[in-house]
């Protein structure tokens, strides 16, 4: 089996904004769909993984387009393992026409844990390092690799929002995407028809739960360019503290 | 070809809520999907009547499921044209394994509009009536037809939320299915825990826009049944109009 997975997507027509062009969020998605298939495949997707009580955690990912896909567009998701560390591994994707256009990059890392313990698992120890047998180096992902987003602390409330049913999802928190379309709805319409989002990414610190609260601070850190920190506030406790970060480049 | 069209999709993971069945959703966006496939190959899809000035508007759906497909199921939807008149025709769904089993069924009404003047357009002016090819009046689908959503004037205004970037799809107003998951999103977990929904119902009547305020006014007819009146509020004019009706029965 090749080392590298190579999927078909189709940009659905609702899965399209304003403008035709697909919805961050939804090729988001359609890339931890590629990276669940390629894993699966390749026998250490979550299905297998959750016989043996491991799970993949999703830590970041960055994603930066050239162009997105428009509306009916076909287009591929080819996804590959760059590295792997103890508990982390390095997964890029290309997100490509199939044809040689390449819409754009994605970079991601996952940490594998524990499902008991919520604790960080040697990948190693899953059948005998055999994650090794997978990695690609000499693959370019020429992308900048995602690191920690820095804030200055001049960072504003700029929204409040209740976690809803639609947010969960079936590992009980809210799923990865959702973050990143909560953060997208925070510029409006006139935005974006004036500026392209060009690069995305999140890391993710905590998962937020049925009954938080999640606040969005935004501060501008440079032309068109943008921090988001999120953070919950549980409604009994009282107390807030930090899900994830984002910077946004337009 | 057929009258009837079928189609395959794979409930996503991320796709299923926190019980890992699917969102309804995105079960609605798929079978808006299935429609779009089944009257593009047939001649009268959106890209063609775009051409010609013409545009189908989703009216009224009704879903009821007597199980929802759960993580990583395929399933198949059917779909078929039941019937038409002058500006309306009924399109039905039935949702299955493929197999023989039936998950559940699907109405809609579905309104032909001049893009231009946004009034009705004779759908047998399409193509010299060629709608007529396509009817199916024997394939049952045994669900209640959608009707009027009575509701008593004791309806409660339960939320308000504004229109989002990511609620607006290529029309330029708010997606059919994100009405959907908003008035879904009026019952949090604990209560779908307990409780499934077996029938939804939305009956369109008017479509909100970026700076709308939505409001959700919800009233309990029966045991475990319950109707929801969706409104937008034009934040600059300040005047209130109904969007569409829910009727939900768990």
């Amino acid at each position: 089996m090749n080392k590298i997975g190579k999927y078909e997507f189709i940009a659905e027509p609702f899965h399209c904004d304003f403008s035709g062009r697909m919805f961050l969020g939804h090729l988001g998605n359609q890339m931890l769909n590629a990276a669940d298939f390629h894993s699966t495949d390749r026998g250490f997707g979550m299905k297998y993984l959750m016989t043996i009580k491991r799970s993949w955690v999703l830590s970041r990912l960055a994603i930066e387009m050239e162009e997105m896909p428009a509306q009916y567009d076909h287009f591929t998701i080819e996804t590959w393992v760059e590295s792997a560390m103890k508990i982390f591994t390095s997964r890029n994707f290309c997100v490509s026409d199939g044809q040689g256009k390449v819409y754009g990059y994605g970079r991601s890392i996952w940490a594998m844990i524990d499902t008991e313990t919520r604790q960080p698992s040697d990948i190693y120890a899953i059948d005998n390092g055999a994650i090794n047998d997978w990695i690609v180096d000499d693959k370019p992902c020429p992308i900048e690799k995602g690191g920690r987003v820095k804030m200055s602390g001049n960072d504003e409330l700029v929204r409040s929002l209740d976690v809803n049913y639609n947010d969960i999802d079936i590992n009980g928190h809210v799923n990865s995407v959702k973050y990143i379309e909560h953060v997208l709805d925070l510029w409006d319409i006139a935005w974006y028809r004036e500026h392209r989002l060009k690069r995305f990414e999140i890391a993710y610190v905590a998962e937020a739960h049925q009954g938080d609260k999640m606040g969005f601070y935004r501060e501008q850190i440079a032309d068109n360019e943008y921090c988001v920190r999120l953070t919950k506030t549980d409604l009994l406790l009282q107390k807030e503290t930090e899900v994830c970060r984002c910077r946004l480049v337009f």
